[in-house]
């Protein structure tokens, strides 16, 4: 018995599926191109085998925790570690035994596609993970991880991907890039620039940030234009670890241009501590369009990905941190949103701004219609949430009419969670596959042009737009 | 010739129909489970025959006088009463005959399942409704209305229902409830809590409705103090007549956590008819926070009904007074509003939050998101206007990758149109059958796991949720 | 080989298909009603021929130009003329190729669909548009439009159109109208009152317009009722060449309805350019109110077309001006918006007023229940970048549970180009073809219902709606 349904998410009609089928086995086997995620770059560097089971696959992935959680298990149970160092579970064994007992909650969800590909894939099971099968999973794996060919760079390989970006912060070091690049492997890591700690007054140590962050870009004062310059100076230096594209993920896509008096006295006034909610977030409008200026000047693709309500319950952020599965989407307007970035740098020939959501409801009513007539514009991936099957397709439903294939970016697997990556882009590709072999059914695209857009979809777009 | 086609709703194709068909056939003879609604304890409580075709089917429901008034049939011509007494048509059979003239306008509708359901089911008709066949059916119907087994209690038999809850005021004395559990009768009807009438400022005769439930719950005063008594009273006295549950239709889902001082000031201040429209809102949105605050002590799972714009049109209200079909649905938030009530709540182990939505847009974007994370939260079933094939469906898409099946609970009919209850749990659960067996045939779901999901969306989710 | 597939837009199912192909034949030879567009009157009172092919189907064309640019192709490289005079391509044939080597931007989009229906249908080509094929498009189409039946008026019989509205300002003297009445030519072209620019205080050259609208309509006054007389003065005039409606473009819905003293002291405010942003806005909302009133009058048809961002961007408005794509939809709201005038006439017998929307979201939340109950509402068609495939597909799938067919008023092609006039009306018989096979085969309407409604949805709603 599979796990995996061969013909998994290919449409049930038989002739649509039949060319579904043959449009997916033309690129089941293409190269991943990543251009955006949150691997740890110290994998890459150190090649050290993967811990446990539990910390592999259910502490860090906050899909898994937060549906567990959402029904009654406490965070401490799953290990997540608390704040206040207050007690949290660390056998990995006991940890895993719940995350089994539970997995009947993943029914017809990504997660579940996306564990039981690793689970087959890369470990050789074919029974169901269970509360009866829990233990030989855990035993099973653990084993595994010891074994050479699970380390990172032969599952780099062995996964077959060609070049993968991580995000760093400009506070960082990149010395984990560092240390990749100097080992001699011939592995393409990549770094991308993610300055909300300091573009974002609201973030954790904004004013301490903002100091390092002058400091390490070679600045001796923190002024606005000592600032500005850092900018630019770290936005090199990344680009020297191999980074194409900047990442910014406010709350609202909100931007702003103020005149350069006007956002001095702004920065002044954020940087001591005096802004109100409005004028920070004034900061963070101003913020992005000087971003995109920049991508005039250095040529760093923009990623703009907005519309989370981060860190949702006060209580849960208090006791365990940041990023515990309370990120929430919100309704998030762009058309006058953006529009101050768009007046003054959206006609420019080589910029280019790759916009992301979690409100589909913008995909056909603003986005699709932005993406379809400016030309620094393209359309990120079904995001977050919407990286499932569904998610997926009703991306391309309500996309593709008004801003076609060729305004659109592929596929970003955007995940920490390293064993889902070959498992995420295959559904990609499947939902592509069907979503061509429908339209050619229905007499909306030649099949000898369905060919091209399914190579177009899985790694030229994404190597095109990205600039890979 | 039927007037129901016996593999309705299930897919179109003839393998994914033939597995839907079997899922379906698992459940269709499941007993009803009916955890939210609106029939009137009165019948159960005398067990009267019902009144004549036009009374039962017409008139009472929005659904249908709203679709004919749409085309220009005043309310009037389907005796729906005046509130200034004026003339309102009152022969039945006349309103049955424009009812009748009109039927095309229910094509492709919920209604005309739900109807035509009762037509087949417990009338026995072959042939459709129409302008021809509208006394055939007016005198078949009312003959068949004087039968014993026509009444309430026997229908509630025949429709296989294991328990029932109706909706009361808090200042209603139950008597009918209270007349139903004394008669000795075994089926199962219990209440619940629905305190708009005393929470929400701008209810009709809001002052003298306190003021009557202050002293229903025992209270002399109407101090805050006294008046959260009275609700603990009231709830306590609802539970006594089964009541496993609260309910509330708010316009907005805002919730606000104030401290106890300034909550009495705000009582206070509503009291005396003093707020403005945004104090008013304000104690809405805390007195949601005290329901739940309750529910942590005494056990009611509470539900949030809001999104609903009531009585839209002032001269038809003024006209023919409340609920008649002018209620529009309206844009509603769910990520800020309930961040108060769930930050002092949310992680409570034992409280149970059901939350109902009139704007899909919320299913995937926020409503799935909240749900899949915060423990006391789980997802009512598409509701109203969504109580449709295409609205159930739309549900399942957006929901079930973001929160699974395990936090929704379930069908609820929510109805007073008590003939078409056996159709409205029918329809439920030919769409899960259908959705279900198109996650097997795209590999999403295993066919083992398919049967055991329909029996829990059929009944046992439901039954869990609202602890029955 | 062909360019379009005979059974395009049509159920993969073979069952459904079969049915679905029946329906579409029983109208696929229906004549074209066409109550609301925007093609030239010009054409039809002077009969020349068209210029060369990139005058015809390239550089008036927004919705080919738009996703051009959002590819890096200069506006100018199309033909489209500058405000300032400047360069901009001239040479018919460059235009064309251009267009011809990014044809595959088109890949999966309506214009794709529309223009192969045009090339096969009215030019024969049986090879697609390619940079390849491009000069030999270019000839045959030059060669084509020299011959007779190429002309407006032998095309508007080719075409099979009954009826077709354009649309005029109220400044507009309508002599194309008048030549066409005069011509003893027996096609159907009637006008639609359009006054935006003498209703909407950020119409370019508003105060201008006031005073020749005034004059035009016979009085020596611009006072407020001078004003409205001049209105109902030109509405007259518009029914003099045939128009059943009025049409109103207005960035939101927001309707009011002041006492009289109140709108004149608005209109004097706004006359005088000193009325502020939220007074304009309230200006135009009392304007749909008076329309609404003078529709009671008059009879004409009222139509809504609210929530486009017209002109988005400012550098290219600057250099291009108006309607050259940037129109970027935005959120919308109708039931807060239209409150005022519906409660004002929303209950008149005799009033008709038809909703558009650009914001989906707003179909199943709010135009569906809203039409589902106000006799006077009647919901237009998907409409502008919902005229498409999954547009009308969507549309059908919100709408109609709640509002069923009867509240919709069939389809509207709205387009400026000519030659896709057949196409789109075909597309959109397909889609409903399609549709009511699909509630066929899952038993949600009988099959003979389903031959009346697919003749009802093709022409007659067009007709009763639009009183034509």
């Amino acid at each position: 018995m599979a796990l995996l349904d061969e013909n998994r998410l290919l449409p049930v009609d038989q002739g649509v599926r039949a060319l579904a089928r043959a449009l997916y086995d033309a690129v089941k086997n293409a190269p991943i191109v990543s251009p955006h995620g949150h691997t740890d770059p110290r994998w890459f560097a150190q090649d050290a085998p993967f811990a446990d089971p539990a910390q592999l696959l259910v502490t860090p992935d906050h899909y898994v925790f937060r549906m567990l959680h959402s029904q009654g298990v406490p965070l401490e149970s799953l290990g997540v570690p608390r704040v206040d160092g207050g007690a949290s579970e660390t056998d990995g064994r006991k940890i895993w035994r719940c995350f089994a007992q539970h997995y009947h909650l993943f029914r017809a969800t990504p997660s579940r596609l996306w564990l039981d590909h690793a689970f087959e894939t890369v470990f050789g099971f074919d029974t169901p993970l269970s509360a009866a099968t829990a233990d030989d999973y855990y035993d099973r794996i653990s084993q595994a991880l010891t074994r050479p060919e699970m380390r990172p760079r032969a599952l780099f390989k062995r996964f077959n991907i060609e070049v993968i970006a991580t995000t760093e912060s400009p506070l960082d070091d990149l010395k984990w890039h560092k240390m990749i690049s100097e080992s001699g492997w011939d592995g393409r890591v990549i770094t991308a620039y993610r300055p909300d700690a300091v573009t974002d007054p609201d973030f954790e140590g904004f004013g301490d940030n903002i100091e390092q962050f002058c400091a390490l870009g070679g600045q001796s004062s923190t002024s606005f234009d000592a600032y500005l310059d850092a900018h630019r100076d770290r936005r090199g230096y990344f680009k020297s670890f191999g980074a194409t594209s900047s990442d910014h993920g406010h709350r609202t896509a909100a931007t702003l241009n103020l005149d350069r008096a006007g956002a001095k006295a702004l920065y002044d006034k954020v940087l001591a501590g005096q802004a109100d909610a409005a004028e920070r977030e004034a900061f963070r409008a101003q913020m992005l369009t000087e971003m995109a200026k920049m991508s005039v000047e250095d040529g760093l693709v923009m990623q703009i990905h907005p519309g989370s309500w981060r860190n949702h319950s006060t209580p849960v952020h208090q006791r365990f941190g940041r990023d515990k599965g309370y990120d929430i989407p919100t309704r998030t307007d762009y058309v006058a949103a953006l529009k101050p970035l768009l007046d003054a740098v959206g006609e420019e020939p080589d910029l280019r701004v790759i916009l992301f959501t979690l409100d589909e409801t913008s995909y056909a009513r603003e986005l699709a219609p932005l993406a379809g007539v400016y030309p620094c514009l393209r359309l990120g991936p079904a995001w977050w949430f919407h990286d499932s099957f569904e998610g997926m397709w009703r991306y391309r439903e309500m996309i593709t009419e008004t801003a076609g294939f060729y305004n659109t970016v592929g596929f970003n697997d955007d995940t920490r969670a390293y064993l889902s990556i070959p498992a995420r882009h295959d559904v990609a590709r499947r939902v592509d596959a069907g979503f061509l072999a429908n339209l050619v059914a229905t007499g909306r695209l030649s099949e000898e042009d369905a060919y091209e857009v399914i190579q177009d979809l899985t790694h030229r777009l994404a190597r095109q737009a990205y600039k890979l």
